[in-house]
């Protein structure tokens, strides 16, 4: 599945070469429709790309995001359209043992069945894209250099989105591009008022499960509805019953049709991050080192948690997310390295930076531009892998729950010291509202074995770590100092959790309100922990700081050659995904995943059938789905050419992590699917777009409209959106 | 891989229902191509059937058994080309850790480097075969019944053997159709001085290992050469280095095209065993018990010999051929449980019982006809399954070496007390020689710490068995009758392979002449073993001859009311597979293994390349192939088609165990590649044909002889054949 990827270690920068753009590789930005209107037209788009610039109108203002995934407006009654996955928060927090909305599914029948979203879910609505790029980098002073470039960029920053965020119905965030060399300030109207309207079985919706997960063929209904709410007078609210649904200025029709091999299909929603400008020294270190260590540590921590709370159990149904999120990636980086050991990417980067450098050679001209851009990001990026191996596990071991909930509250007894405007971003008077739901929904995912057994397994490994990848406060405050005891460290870490009293909300909400006095005073365990790390936590932070600051001047320089470059060559570029808005575009077709095996381009309902195991966690089916396809209860939503109801299909999109649950768009704009994972061959893609196995999956319409009207009785839903055929 | 399937409890009968004939199904024998002459024409084939059923021209002569194998002549100077793996025998054989043939590949450059082939090894060329059904049953009384039935078909075996094994240099078996409603004679030349020509490194020739086993795609270079000599004369002979080239009157000419998608294409050669016309009852036993349970002995047979035999050890080289003999049948059962689960088999086979049932229900002469078949058969069949458990395990301790060594040589001594006509078969005069052989090749694939950890293994589950699936000689002789004792067991095991002179070839070939009171009175604690269960066998094994003589009767009777329903709906009938020659046809054509996935029918080098993992046992590949293909270093062998050398192929061949080795030939009986494999969906069609999942595996004649050619330095070989373009 495509959650957006979070590791913020890889996403801190945006580096370099690409290469030769590919057929259908690219994730465009709305004002860069034109440029490529040709190619656009062309490929089969019937809207005219200047309309779709306008993030006002129709298809743009109906593309919205949920912070992490995308979603669309399919009624003017703000109906929500997403992955099943991106709601299973929702979905998980309205279950109980009782009531499992997760295993059973759930329809509200009428609104006001619909359920409360998980505290902290919002729906953004894009209003504006402005290139600030001037405001952000053009008045600093060329002396300004390391951490005070860093420093100096984010006050920019700080200000712009102070000056934007006039209320708290609208977020703010700004973005930058090609590593620093544009930045610009996206505007979102932040309806919070959120409910669950419509979700399938986990059997539908999660139809595969872990095993399925990045993997044709496939036959998941991953889809789910929401509605976003606001006060009688059109305006973002807390919830209230008396509020209304929210009125969008545009929605998308559904086209009950489809699609067909080879048409045009386009995806717009919110990609969070891609490196395909990497240079080949940080290719290498991420295969060789990053991935294949984060894919041992996450196959280690879902072990972890599998072993201490067994399926079943109460604390099991809490850690399901987690363990979901967790397989996601391990299986996600498995790929990588093994399509990065099979591929000559590396290989590629390397000539490309020679092709590079010997373009800036060629030219005095360029050379007095160029000359130092990619000896000097080198430079950097030796710098930034000193001491990964010290900050991956310290990230693994910071996950968890209540390492994390203390160390944010004292940060925030810290920040709140400051001028809110001084404050670092997360800890402003802005963000309060989200840190507060954070805080409230600790609960709902977190177990003390759980957390416990985590902790102990990875500060055993770490206590293996020679003393340079180690943090001397850490080893202080457990005791490894003098060597590793494992006996001891489950008795302190069995101290910690008995004594400690951030397990309960109030308390943790109490906490927020303190002062940093308040913090060196407490006899909580986890505050003291949290007290104890705190000043060479900001030590670190420095330091990081220092080497992002060198990198947001390293980084734009030698982006600046690679785009000449590639100007040189005629080819437009495209920059990195970064969570904001792009459109990529491309067709419905199938690939060769292997020799001697194509991968059809469609999957049938009967394909989903032959793949069901009673009682597996997996694959089972209920009863009345198995029954309406051993029938072949199609109805309408059969279709001839694949003599069934469609289920799921492959397309060339260029998509990754963050366009989960965005809408597929026909030429017309019209809605027909959801993109809700890509193949396994394409989890590369990442880094490295390849035309013969890059391939989205979505999910069709025929058969999320059959299931809503012959499956799960939600046919009043479907009545509410407005079909076209 | 399609070695003869040898469980030999599952194959002494042959029955019920096929349901409709599906397109490509059947294994036809020669004198049936005039009857199908039509469909066979339609298909593609140019020659006449009608030469094709002359077992003395082009192309039948050219097709010879290996026993368990098919092969065939490829020139006028005996050169026969067979699969890698039904020649693994005799490349063990001469390969040692010096020395190791299976790893290096052998390429024999003059005849004077050939080497022998493994003890016992023969090539027979089929002269003729006559329907002998009158001479078997025909003279039975219709009062004999039973046991003494049983008896009477294997007395008129017997003597139309001896009557057509007028010397040593023919072997003549009677083989039962349908299930003994007819028998043929078939008489075979036995060439017996065999040699190894060519073999690839088992890298290419048994590239993909287990894994790739019985899966598509494939990219397996399962070819190997012998020649067979026979003396100055012209006659079989033991080796001698006088010996010449045996001449066969057919060769087949190699195309060195190959083929291409939705080719005509034929398989000729000896399908070991299928089950198509089982009835309802045995059909479930089979795949809810037997199959099951064998795959779990198969995966701990595997299990105990890894252990006790580690991967580089001598021991582990001696059973390599058994552990991939076990590997292959677990697999081979696994998918035929899971095909058998996703499928409706036993619902189609209760089907066509009833309409049987009904079509004879339906007239008075019928009724009186073919009105008790169905009834007594499945009675007969419900008592063959009585002992089932206590058999199954017995056949798995038997398996171990000086189990059966020392039992088949007291045998020898008991049937040698009677008169040579009168003696069973495997035991006469003219089984001696194969006898022999076998005796001598025991060392070869022996290791008494394997067998101990075996029969350790498998007695410890037989001794938790009621006693009603228990035999009382073998609790005796183990002392399981007090409970079971692991470690007295395995003391029993020491001392008796400390104790047994077995293992030495000498002292086996020296029992060979041994009377049966010299059995009595040895101390050899694996004679006494033998001497001490041989009445209880004989006991069951006349229990099981009566129920077979009742079955000889039951399954023809029922078997005749099939080919008359059949006949009544106008559809030809094919008998089930039982080692005679036989025919189908076919064409080149991929398939779908699941909704969403395509095999397409070719695989290529490039496919190959990209399994490559350096140092793995199943997917290395040396240096010479690799850069081969990464120059594309591919000569005259290169195809547009598939823009590289086809590997290998689909076809929709209707073939099974035995088949391994045999040509594939195309409408004008020229070779085209070798049949060496089915996919793993088709696995189950030893029970169940189905055209849309039945594919045999072809390696393709390009791939062949590019890599004779570029790769192992064969090219005398590849001058040595009959190319055409």
């Amino acid at each position: 599945m495509l959650y957006k990827n979070l590791i913020k270690a890889l996403s801190l920068s945006s580096l370099v070469f690409a290469g030769t753009l590919q057929a259908d590789e690219g994730m465009w930005q709305p004002h860069q429709l034109q440029q490529i209107s040709g190619k656009l037209k062309q490929a089969g788009l019937e809207l005219d790309p200047t309309q779709m610039e306008n993030l006002d109108q129709f298809p743009m203002n109906a593309i919205i995001s949920l912070g992490g995934c995308t979603a669309s407006f399919l009624s003017e009654q703000g109906l929500v359209v997403t992955n099943h996955h991106c709601a299973y928060g929702s979905i998980q927090y309205n279950s109980s043992e009782d009531k499992n909305l997760l295993k059973q599914g759930f329809v509200a029948k009428t609104k006001a069945e619909e359920l409360q979203a998980a505290p902290g879910s919002r729906v953004y609505v894009t209003e504006s894209l402005t290139n600030v790029t001037e405001k952000i980098t053009g008045s600093i002073a060329s002396s300004v250099q390391g951490e005070a470039y860093y420093n100096a960029i984010e006050k920019n920053e700080k200000a712009l989105v102070a000056e934007c965020e006039t209320s708290q119905d609208y977020r703010c965030e700004v973005y930058s591009f090609h590593g620093g060399l544009e930045y610009f300030l996206m505007k979102q109207l932040a309806l919070r008022d959120v409910r669950l309207v419509y979700a399938p079985p986990s059997s539908i919706g999660k139809f595969g499960g872990d095993t399925d997960n990045w993997m044709w063929p496939r036959h998941t209904g991953d889809w789910a509805f929401y509605r976003a709410y606001v006060n009688k007078d059109g305006k973002p609210a807390d919830y209230s019953k008396d509020n209304v649904p929210f009125k969008p200025k545009a929605f998308l029709n559904v086209n009950a049709n489809g699609v067909e091999e080879n048409d045009y299909v386009m995806v717009l929603g919110y990609p969070g991050r891609t490196n395909r400008y990497r240079i080949a020294d940080e290719v290498e270190n991420v295969f060789t080192w990053v991935y294949p260590t984060s894919k041992r540590y996450r196959e280690e921590y879902i072990d972890v948690i599998k072993t201490t709370a067994p399926a079943g159990s109460e604390a099991r149904i809490k850690y399901e997310s987690t363990l979901a999120g967790l397989a996601n990636y391990a299986k996600n980086y498995g790929s990588m390295v093994e399509s990065f050991n099979k591929g000559d990417m590396l290989t590629r980067k390397q000539q490309e930076l020679t092709e590079l450098q010997d373009w800036i050679n060629a030219s005095a001209d360029r050379q007095k531009q160029y000359g130092k851009a990619l000896k000097e990001l080198n430079q950097l990026v030796a710098e930034t892998e000193k001491n990964q191996q010290r900050d991956l596990i310290m990230s693994y071991i910071g996950r968890t729950n209540l390492m994390s909930v203390s160390k944010r509250l004292y940060r925030l007894a810290n920040e709140k010291t400051k001028a809110d405007s001084e404050r670092k971003q997360g800890y402003q008077q802005r963000d309060m509202k989200r840190f507060t739901q954070g805080m409230k929904r600790v609960n709902r995912r977190y177990d003390a074995e759980v957390d416990k057994a985590v902790l102990a397994h990875f500060i055993a490994e770490y206590a293996q770590f020679p003393a340079s990848e180690r943090n001397p406060t850490f080893d202080a405050f457990f005791a490894l100092t003098d060597g590793f005891d494992a006996d001891k460290l489950a008795a302190k870490l069995d101290e910690m959790h008995s004594n400690t009293a951030l397990d309960d909300e109030a308390t943790r909400l109490a906490w927020m309100e303190k002062s940093v006095d308040d913090f060196k005073a407490s006899d909580d365990p986890y505050i003291q922990y949290a007290v104890s790390q705190y000043d060479n936590d900001r030590k670190q932070e420095q330091q990081a700081e220092a080497l992002y600051g060198q990198l947001a001047q390293a980084r734009p320089a030698f982006m600046a050659a690679m785009i000449a470059f590639k100007k040189s060559k005629g080819e437009p570029v495209y920059a990195d995904a970064n969570s904001s808005l792009r459109i990529t575009y491309g067709n419905v077709k199938g690939y060769s995943p292997q020799d001697g095996l194509t991968a059809t381009p469609f999957t049938t309902l009967e394909g989903m059938l032959a793949k069901y195991v009673a009682g597996d966690s997996e694959f089972d089916l209920f009863e009345n789905i198995r029954t309406a396809i051993a029938n072949k209860d199609y109805g309408k939503y059969y279709r001839e050419k694949v003599k069934s109801v469609p289920v799921n299909y492959l397309s060339t999109l260029d998509i990754t992590g963050g366009n989960s649950g965005s809408p597929t768009l026909n030429g017309k704009g019209e809605f027909v699917g959801l993109v809700f994972d890509g193949v396994y061959e394409s989890i590369i893609g990442d880094w490295d777009y390849d035309t013969k196995l890059n391939r989205a999956i979505h999910t069709s319409v025929p058969f999320m409209l059959w299931t809503m009207e012959h499956i799960d009785g939600a046919g009043n839903i479907v009545d509410e959106m407005t079909i076209v055929e």
